[in-house]
Formats: structure tokens, sequence, C-alpha cells
């Protein structure tokens, strides 16, 4: 490539949050830098767009880096779609997506506003990867994660990523010596038990807390949780064609058409 | 069955919309209901959950039909969560999205909110089928859905769906007659193509709407879009590994782990 690729940084933990600013100080060595960020927390919004209200933009400064930001009102697939259509000058060679703030391994993916960004990117044709680390604490420690993530953008900017796959990549939280490397696997099967915690408001009105422990059903040890426990970041090749082609002979022979 | 079928009723249009109130109506019909619905529309909120605000849930009755409802201030995801851990006294036997205002056809999978709940349900292990019609008004006229929401509800509890699939119906704006019947598809490759609608705040503030239109980019005669198009109502058949498998070895043929 002889000239810088254009990449565009986003995430879900908001705009201020020390994974995306990990994530911006890595792609400066890299590339030409866009950010076009939620201007506040957006995690658990799933695949979410703001379709009944309005969006607002405002070009920001945080640091004296090179990249060029902008704070968004909308969620993470708002900020790539408004990247795209009204932001930036030419469609980017990459979006990324995080540093996430926390697991978005196994289950976790359909859920997370950080894939989100990076799926949307994907839809739109535009090479994409979502970066989590397993550390939900807003003072996370990202400075292992930085050689990797540099490494896994390399990559993809030079191999080209197959049409219709982004990458899901999670990192353990563990200091850099301790990661035994990086390994390409599948999603784990998995879901969340939730506990929900009752209350009562001040009004006697009763109310709920969701919380919940994530349980991994999957004993594999192709998966991503299987990586992530023994030391290795995961990449899952995530895709948004969600049709379960197995179970489509299987559909076909039952007998949808039998009405009156 | 000897015992009637217990059925959880969500959507994401809320719990008034007539779309749902279409839906309860037929489930009357075939089991013993449960409706946990949105208290207000959530459409385009994905796969959202709610994990930094307090969840409400009221004890609603909208008409004298037998069922029993529950509406909650959370995301269609949310009411899935809540019915299976604190509303429903067992595993419902069926969980039925819909009839939503409006297409989850293509890659509207990914931003519905409708089947995030038939999703929700799936990860939990519960059968579960999102519906939805083309029509995107209020005032949408349900009646030609009712035989073919009936027949195919019918099927999937005398079949059992395979693992980890659940499916997504979407139906034609057509009077009956002219529905020349039920097809399982995949998933059409499609996008949006968003205008953003700029306009200024009485302060003199930027701000956007995002609006587009859809684009059917897939020539196949086996998608959803095409069995719509020509006058069939699609099942498509929707998995939540979201492992593109078909590009594992690609990747692993790429060098992540060369890093100083």
């Amino acid at each position: 490539m002889t000239k810088k690729p254009l990449i565009l940084v986003t995430n879900d933990d908001g705009i201020n949050a020390p994974g995306i600013r990990t994530l911006i100080s890595v792609m400066n060595t890299i590339g030409d830098v866009v950010v076009v960020a939620p201007d506040s927390p957006q995690s658990g919004m799933g695949h979410a767009i703001t379709v009944d209200a309005t969006l607002y933009v405002n070009k920001v400064t945080f640091d004296d880096g090179p990249q060029k930001e902008y704070s968004c009102s909308g969620t993470p697939a708002d900020c790539v779609k408004l990247a795209n259509r009204e932001l930036l000058t030419r469609k980017p060679d990459l979006c990324v997506s995080g540093i996430n703030h926390g697991s978005n391994a196994s289950i976790n993916v359909i859920y997370s506003g950080t894939m989100s960004a990076a799926v949307e990117a994907g839809v739109e044709g535009i090479p994409a990867i979502g970066f989590s680390l397993l550390d939900y604490s807003w003072n996370a420690n990202f400075d292992a994660s930085k050689p990797f993530v540099k490494q896994i953008v390399l990559e993809v900017l030079k191999n080209k990523l197959p049409n219709d796959v982004v990458l899901n990549v999670n990192i353990p939280n563990l200091p850099k010596h301790k990661i035994k490397g990086v390994k390409v696997c599948r999603q784990a099967k998995g879901n969340w038990v939730e506990t929900f915690d009752k209350r009562q408001n001040p009004m006697g009105k009763d109310y709920y807390w969701l919380s919940g422990k994530f349980v991994n059903l999957d004993g594999g040890e192709d998966t991503d949780e299987y990586a992530l426990e023994n030391g290795y970041i995961s990449i899952v090749p995530v895709q948004f064609d969600l049709t379960a082609y197995q179970a489509l002979k299987t559909l076909n022979s039952w007998n949808f058409n039998k009405t009156e």
C-alpha cells in the first residue's frame, strides 16, 4: 500500500473510554484515523439504530493526536452509518471497534454494541474488526493488548478479509508475557443465566435489576471461550447471513401450506 | 399433546400494537397464553438488553381474552428474560414475537427487536418464531396473516424445531386470496442505503434524521426477498452461532502471531 489506509474507529463504551483511546493510539501508527463514537456508554445496545430520534454530532478533541474525532448521540451502528454517509470523504479501508471493556466472546456477540458496529461496517462492505478485553472495569489495563491489536490489524490490511465476514477479537486480561498467542476459533455455545434483583422504589412500586452469570455450555477445545481460558487471544470470524442452512431441508419437509 | 402448550407472546412495537393483539388472538386458539411485551415501541433496538437501568413490570388487561398480560419498561430481549426467570411458572413450549409492523426480511433481521426476542428465547432453549407483516403502518391489516400464523405455529409445535434455530417469518402485505403459500428460504443479501436528513434546531445546532432505502443485492430465487416479491410468505431458519465456518481455514493461514 503506497497510501496510508483510512481507518474508522468506533466503540460502545463512549468516545472518552480508555479502551477506544488505546485503539486510536495504535491505529495512529498504521493509518489516517477518523473517530466517530458515541458520546456516552451504549453497552448492551445490541444492533440498535436510531430510527425515531434525532442524531447530534460534535467535532471534538481529546488529545494532541493526528486523528479527527466526532462524538455522536447515537448507537455504535449509527456512528458507522453516519461516518460513511456524512463524515468521511471516502470509504474507509478498515473499521475497528473497541477496545471494549469486557468480553464479547461466545453468545455475548449478539448483545454487543462493539460488534454491532463491526457488523454494520461489514454489511456496507468495509473490512471490520471488533476488539474486546476481558476486564469490565473502566480502569482496565490495555497495555498488553497493543502489540496484538496492531499485528491483527496489519494482517487484515495485508490479506483482506473474506467477503461478508468480520472479526470478533477477544483478549484475556493478562500481562503480555502471559498471553500465549492468537487462536482462530468458533463461537462457544453458552448463555447467560439471569437473576433479577427485585426491589421496591420509595413509592412502594416493584422494579428489577438485571444481573446474571455467563455459562459456557461448550466442551469443545476449538472455541473462543476455551482459547481465552487457556491464555490465548481468540479470533472468531463472524457472518451476518444468519440463515441456518443445515435446517432448510428439514423445514422443507414440513406442512406449512395446509391452511383452509 | 394432551396438555395445552404454554405460549409466551412478545413484540417490539409495544403491547397495545394491533400486530401483537392479532398474534394473541390466534395463540389463544392454540394454547395457554402469557404476554410479556414492551410498554412502548422499541423498533430498531436490535438485540439490546437493559444493563444499567431499572425494569418495571405491570400486570395489565387490554381485552377480555383468557391470556395473562404484563407490560415491561424494557426491550424485547428483556421481556423474554424476565418472563422466563420471574413471571412464568414453567418453561414455555413456544415463544412467538410480533406480528411486527414492517419487514424483517433480509438484513433487517440484525436490526430487529422482534427477532431479538425470538433469538433470546432460542438461546434459552425455547422454540421461537418471529412474525412480521410488510406494512409499517400502525393500522396495518393483519386479517390475511391469521390462518398462516396458526398453521406455522401448529407445525412448529408438532415437528419441533432443530436445536439452536428460530424462525423468521415475513408475510407480504396482500389480501388472503393473493398469498400464494409459504416458502422456506435463505436470507437475501441486501443492505440499507441511508440518507441523513441534516437540519438545524431552533438553537442553530445541526442534527440528523436517519432515513434510507433497502437495496436487495441478491439475484437468487431461493431468498426471502424473492419469495415476498412473488406473493409468498417467507420462512428463514435463523441461527445465533455467528461463526463463519467457511472462513476458519483461510484465517488459520494468516500470521497473527508475529508480535515483537
